[in-house]
């Protein structure tokens, strides 16, 4: 039997999330998300980043939290602006694109954008003769902790939201992975920060620890987005059973289960790590959340792929390739035991 | 504590379904539905329905299967004929306008829109001078049963199917309560007849004893369907964990489950149609389902209100109104007996 | 040579308009829309309508302006509240499903709608249980004149209005054939009276007059559309030689050109309504414009056919059929003089 | 009074096309393209092109005209490939995105992409573990003359349509300029090789002498686009007196207008290109069509700025620009006579 450290999402959900299931499933609720569950789930949240104006929406999957955010904050001639490394650029099949909007995609630097790109970006579309000839920025996204498993330093946050506010945009922070990101011992946000750093953001749960669900916050500080449940409806987003997603936050969030869980999966991320960096083997990027980049060579990779599932991530040169391990609240200390056994053996 | 008969997906699971959730809860599969228990759970469909060159897809929900068929088997110019009361047209917020496609809604009779009608549109739109002001019917969109409940015979979709292939137009069938109508006992097809009735549809889980989720089945008789995934993951359909989805259609195609649960709810809802009939009381379309729309006096909906929850429907006059009571595979048939003993006090 | 009254675009424009059009040719402007003619042009109308603070924008054709404003006051979830009848609904190949939103058609009184109307489809938006779940009312078209020639009282308009600020929808005019209706002997408005009973309109230029044009006015007394350039140029719309437009509505608002030979279109209209009328023939609507709907037996049409053209509309029953006969600027007094008697002859 | 070598849309139409505009202005037609003159025009392209099989279709813009086209050949989850520099890209605010689909820019060479980076895009795209996750490349759009001023040899347009052909990609060709390639002595094609190196491509009207209007025209040989009148009214792109188009084309295709024009432009920018070179003036691009750019100082700028008008196009460094001069059909030799003067004394 293979190990796999493919992806963040190979298992189902925390054992408390299925028991919490199964010990409601009789019961009748309303659907939609109109329910106690999603209620006591919201105000979990609502505590949890302290935050008391903002309002969360569970949605089922990452790519429906993209689009319905963002769909709801642009005008039609508006895109948003993202790294060129994003999710939404390039994992979604053009579903931004979908509902009519360009992606306005910047060069990253190890997954991140910089306030100072962002300025140049409107300041570039401003100076244009005839700008309503270009797409307008309408917002920013930025992923926490990125594509590539970097996090951005409060500092850099703090310079983008700065710098969206002062150009009036809307700065959305998907959290896929914001557990992995929290829970990186070089991250110096906490959750309780998020809302004084963006417009709005989502609390990963698919891959943290859920069995699908993403809880979207709005802040609501600067931008009133109304009616956000006839978007999540007409995206197709609004699930029947809405109290799936209130159960399962609601457990993510109490005992602090969130952060717990995902302390976890980078502990066992970092000591794949350690064990690469020991073999003097080169990473792609410097990350120090539940996403590892090693790069392999053919034979490297030849060897681990015979007892163990990883991705192929970037091409380095003709002998060797970037690949993806990943960790997560459900990964065994065992199986981390056993490719460290091996990378020391390559 | 009120009893529920507001809708069918008050509850969660069938038991049998959650058992396998969590048997399976700590298994490594791969993601996005390429997993065996999707595989497996294609193949019993395909084997179910009797149809070798069918695809199958799993998607969580109803508006996202209607949405993702209908924009993959639509041109941009094109619209979708369906009963004015159809689902699309009047409770997904616009899905499908969203995605580019007008409605073309037609007169419904009882929920149903005939043959004749739709060749009709056709004819009413080929005869137009300058047919290319006018959106082209590109599909027809039905539901089994209805959204009130009643079915199509086998004869009325033979014709509806046969006028469908002349006009070279793909028939989809909305099956998100379609157990519901193979359970009732006016039914006169059998799931193995859909293939031979319609060129896509599907076989509704959550509101038939799956948390959620809803098989969508491509006979591929007469259409290819090309890059069908492309589309789920475009509208965001596409769950990460697929497994979840694979599991829980594996569970209800297993020892005929599907359809055992089925006839329960559909047993359950005759009894309740029998006691209002019993009382006098009409009813606004004549339904064999698990839905019951009796019409009920401001008096009798306020009595039975105090017990019960049950949705309005539409208002029929000053003092009447229809309104709903739906079973599900998850009615109890105590709460059954307690509904019918205060509609005999009515 | 056959006569046509088939439509009221039949000829190129009016003669001081081709003049100007040769005079300027070899100018060298600006391009799209930012030319001196077009600053000129926005300032004739402006005055013409008494509205200092309106913005007007240039457009080319009925469905461009049609499409871009609405889809410029829509929020994504929204639909256009219209008449049945209504361009928008059924000539445009569903341009607006295109731009994301639905049409939501009620039914029309001689191609009218009502401020009751109106006020009953938001009702029953907001009475829904669960409206998130349908498309929500989000801005009200009506033509002026309508399609079927009829025109609204100042009074419906003003009622129609009123329900709108009260519901705080955008209220859009289709004025394609703006002329004709302000025309009309039966017509209790002015020009100058429109941006008092509505938020936007266009003054059409194609039917009447112009090579081609419709002139966008936002009153923005209520809303405030912003960047609505960014709207034209995504839709295409945005004319690169755009002076043509403004040196076509320079001409059209200059020495009352718009209006004198609206009359002229409608006072030809009258002679021909007249003529049926003294013939004892039935019209489709009671038309005041330079659209009349008579409704005629088989054998009329084929006589008549044989020297006019003009468009079957509506089959009435076995033997008869409405038929639109359109006048226009162009018009000339002797094609009406020779369908009189044709008509006399019948 | 400044002299204007801005764009090549800064006058109106060839004397020849007002003449023959003013002199059909009061004939009756049909609507909508469906006239004599646009038959006429169709026939006379359809013989310049020697493509039998053709069909031609005329709209009222570039934009229009790339976004019609684009919009009939994807799927939904298909985008265009493209140059970085192309103009769907950059300059049409985001209108191919506003239909749904993704632009795939690829790095631009003096705004040529080659065979080799669509064949590689495509590589990539298949080798993707889980292609669905990205969109999939549907269609190669190019421009010639480039968005620079720049052409394909034979050779390269050639080795594009044959990986274009093998990869099964519809190749579309933005002619916007192309009267101006085509007139340039490094062009080594002619009008009749284009169906032989294309799928579909336009003969631009706007800025090749006409007031407006672009012929697309579908080589038919691969694929069958069927209803591309509903796409043109559907994108609001069908003009109503469409014969305003057939009679500039009529024109601009009889007596060789529309080369002979294009000669006189490119001569008239070689003049200009040859008065920077002596000067020993570097260009952004080495272009021999209608645009130049030269890269000016801040000082040379400000002194040509005070006689002529021409474009800022791309900051170079500190102190230079690349700024860009057009010629047209219109362009008058003694305002280059100035021109040249101006230049020499620089």
């Amino acid at each position: 039997m293979m190990i796999q450290f493919q992806c963040d999402y190979n298992e189902g959900a925390h054992p408390a999330i299925m028991e919490r299931l199964v010990a409601t499933n009789m019961e009748q609720t309303a659907g939609y998300g109109e329910d106690s569950y999603c209620a006591r789930a919201r105000r979990a949240i609502i505590e949890a980043i302290g935050c008391p104006d903002a309002s969360v929406h569970f949605l089922v999957g990452g790519t429906q939290a993209n689009t319905t955010v963002i769909a709801s904050l642009l005008r039609p001639y508006q895109g948003v602006i993202c790294a060129h490394t994003g999710h939404i650029n390039v994992h979604e099949t053009g579903a931004i694109e979908h509902t009519g909007h360009k992606v306005l995609a910047l060069p990253a630097n190890a997954g991140k954008i910089s306030a100072l790109q962002i300025e140049q970006a409107v300041a570039d579309h401003l100076a244009e003769d005839g700008p309503e000839h270009m797409v307008q920025p309408g917002m920013v996204y930025i992923s926490f902790p990125t594509e590539t498993g970097t996090i951005y330093s409060k500092q850099q946050l703090s310079d983008i939201y700065s710098t969206c506010q002062r150009l009036n945009l809307p700065l959305f922070i998907d959290g896929a992975r914001l557990g992995y990101g929290l829970a990186s011992p070089e991250c110096d946000i906490t959750l309780a920060d998020l809302p004084h750093l963006c417009d709005v953001f989502y609390i990963g749960g698919t891959k943290v620890g859920a069995l699908f669900g993403e809880a979207v916050v709005f802040t609501n500080r600067r931008f009133d987005v109304r009616d956000f449940r006839y978007h999540i409806k007409q995206q197709g987003a609004m699930l029947a059973k809405g109290r799936l997603l209130g159960i399962q936050f609601l457990t993510l969030f109490s005992d602090n289960l969130y952060l717990s869980i995902s302390k976890h999966a980078v502990k066992q991320a970092l000591r794949i790590r350690d064990a690469f960096s020991r073999r003097d083997i080169d990473f792609l990027v410097d990350s120090s959340t539940n996403q590892q980049f090693p790069i392999l060579t053919t034979e490297q990779i030849e060897i681990l792929g015979k007892q163990f599932v990883f991705s192929p991530w970037t091409r380095i040169d003709q002998s060797r390739t970037a690949v993806r391990f990943c960790t997560s609240w459900a990964t065994r200390p065992e199986a981390v035991d056993a490719l460290i056994a091996a990378i020391e053996k390559l």
